[in-house]
């Protein structure tokens, strides 16, 4: 799944199911998972355009083991959320992954500029999104001046420059025998990095709740929503009910 | 405490010391602290030559509740350290905090520039640090080229026109509308940065065991000694445990 | 601070204050505590019924800083809040332990009826609690029968006898040669042990969450209102905020 | 998988593989899983006394990323281990349950006496494991007497009445209108509880690590040693290593 210029998400693997948090929470009454309400023949993930149900469209009848889920996530009793999960591969600017790293529960392997250089791929956004003022946070928009589209254009322009720069100072360091760990210290914030992250699903949709927030920086809520692309369609019920409840 | 060319450490705040470890360890069995053997005229920090004694270098005795304190230590028991801890302010690069981010265990709070300018201090690496390469770890070296000491200095050149450059555009686009969690796009990651840390002193000892060890790069180590100081000072026989076991 | 029948609350330390919450969250932007609008002479803990006060009741104006605590709350920027904390002694029955340590969160060291006798104290509930269905969680009521004063006082005698039962067992284990970790066997989940428990402001904070909520075991609800008292006490303003959100 | 008197281990579910550890601990550097050198053609699970080989035995040769493997492992480089996991379901005595807990980073449901009668199931050892001094932790074994087998035998005998004395002050409870939360005051340590836990291999094998330690209790070893055939079968490589390193 393609994100920004140069980035992605990647599904690596999941595991458990909507059944598996089921079973998990039955345990404190030692039974297990009845079986769902609805035949899921209408089920879509909301990001995507889909609709999801509660209800069979056709007989206008559900809910079995939907109520206790619903249950569940709506009074806040989120362990059994942790008895699913997911693995992705990401490939993001650096001050994306900057916020990202805040999750604490979450566990990553990055690429490091350390050891290997990183690929020069750098972020430039589009003038659609430099113009879009409206949606952002407050504190993070602009000191007061009205950017024009021209201004945008040659933005894009200065960072193309100051990202060529950078990677000239990169190679000659590395050509002349300056160690790896210092040649990098040029890199800008928007260099593209990559790594694998893994968490539960009660962390991921924690995640979720924090970067799709209107409030939270466009560029890391477009990861966020591919994100929940792959939460949607493996774990369609919990998701509409995390859905349901989110501030958007 | 001053840390490479623009850096710091800074000492907020500790809570427990050496004897409530003693005292959390003894809730196993119902006691409390005992009292210490060594009657601490003679203690110091060995990062600042001090030298830390087991024995009292008078009497030539010692050994009361240390004997607990070491057992604890050299068997693993690691809960009864997290009835203490420290809080410090930390001024360094942002290659820096990427690697002491992924630190899970620690509570973070940083400047950000999506909110407010960084300070335009970027970290430049002496000529003596930029020779250094027998200390480092072997993949992050130099890829084969051998560095005179001109070339070093003309990487310092070349870096502070690096950083002249990214502060230039950086500067245009916050006067021309650009939205400040965009122009931060090109700044590079020795740009200094700040924030508050804090961790339990079982986690402050495992960053010290990975962070001070010769494999780190030499930059954060810097910072890791200077920590090392803090717990020395307020943990002495604690630190004085790890100092023997640990990698130098 | 006395709690149930044999248990208490005892505060062993603290650390930061809702000052240095204050200068952490300021991090973002590089600036710290400015000072509270509020000179704080009408303050108190409302589970001691005092009143705590937002804004000065001579002068009628107040809020600095308060502003930005109680921005921090309502909007769920819970990072700060783990710059401060509290270490506890707590003595309770092995029941409300058990629910106690599902707070991954804290750090715990407790006393072992592996390596020593508990001691032989049991917890008996009063009558009155024992009659006290209506507060309690639906499905941790009794299966329909309706009980009585009579039955009440009956099993509080039932109690006794089971607890002298298994002290007996146990006794005669210790004194013919069976090993203290298997002797412990009878110890019925009454039974009173004590430990050392520390974390974090928001941590705890969480942890009052759940367990003052009305459907939590009446039992560890008075252990979470002791704890109240002290993180009132120590952090009256984050308190403030705390229990005006909270269910009640 | 039969553990104790009652008890048992149930696989679940596992994520990721050897493969996957290798593929996360690759991201550093940008690169994947290469191949393992040696067929799997004699591998075992040496608690089931098959033998784990690291070269094919008949040619001889061997180790591909097996390497990489044993490096990550002997230098401690354990996050790429975070990108597998197990879930497990456990049927154990209370006691045992108490020691598991505080690994406070797995994930867990358990029954709970609260809501649900726990079976009336309780742990009564074997005159053998009764017997048993040796093994155990000095500090947990008996006050001085020596056992005998009639002792041994006789105290078995106190536990069924203990137990049956229990279950009876149980149920005139329930049937009399005690409120389920406080009828379980009696229930012994030794019942037996269910629950699901789930952790990542890095923290399975630091749960294992403690858990199968001869200083371990001999009952929370037997359920170590089952989780550890679940490991060995599902991730050989790494359980291979891990054997080779632990204390035994």
């Amino acid at each position: 799944m393609k994100v920004l210029d140069y980035g992605s998400i990647e599904l690596i693997e999941t595991w458990g199911s909507d059944e598996r948090i089921i079973e998990a929470a039955r345990m404190s009454t030692g039974k297990g998972f009845n079986g769902w309400g609805t035949p899921y023949h209408a089920v879509g993930c909301p990001n995507q355009g889909d609709k999801i149900v509660a209800k069979c469209p056709e007989c206008g009848q559900g809910l079995g083991d939907e109520k206790l889920l619903a249950y569940l996530w709506n009074n806040k009793h989120h362990t059994p959320f942790e008895m699913a999960g997911l693995v992705i591969e990401v490939k993001a600017p650096i001050f994306v992954f900057r916020e990202w790293h805040r999750h604490r529960t979450q566990s990553y392997n990055e690429m490091s500029a350390r050891y290997t250089p990183l690929p020069d791929e750098n972020y430039i956004p589009s003038v659609e999104r430099l113009m879009m003022q409206g949606g952002a946070n407050k504190q993070a928009q602009s000191a007061g001046a009205v950017l024009t589209k021209e201004d945008a254009e040659r933005f894009r322009e200065g960072l193309r420059i100051a990202y060529w720069h950078a990677r000239e100072t990169y190679e000659w360091a590395i050509s002349h025998g300056i160690p790896k760990e210092l040649a990098r210290l040029p890199v800008p914030v928007a260099r593209y990095s990559r790594m694998r992250a893994s968490a539960n699903l009660r962390n991921w949709l924690q995640f979720l709740t924090l970067r799709m927030d209107p409030a939270a920086q466009w560029e890391i809520r477009q990861y966020a929503n591919a994100v929940a692309d792959l939460v949607c369609e493996n774990f369609p019920r919990t998701y509409q009910l995390f859905d349901q409840t989110r501030v958007k």
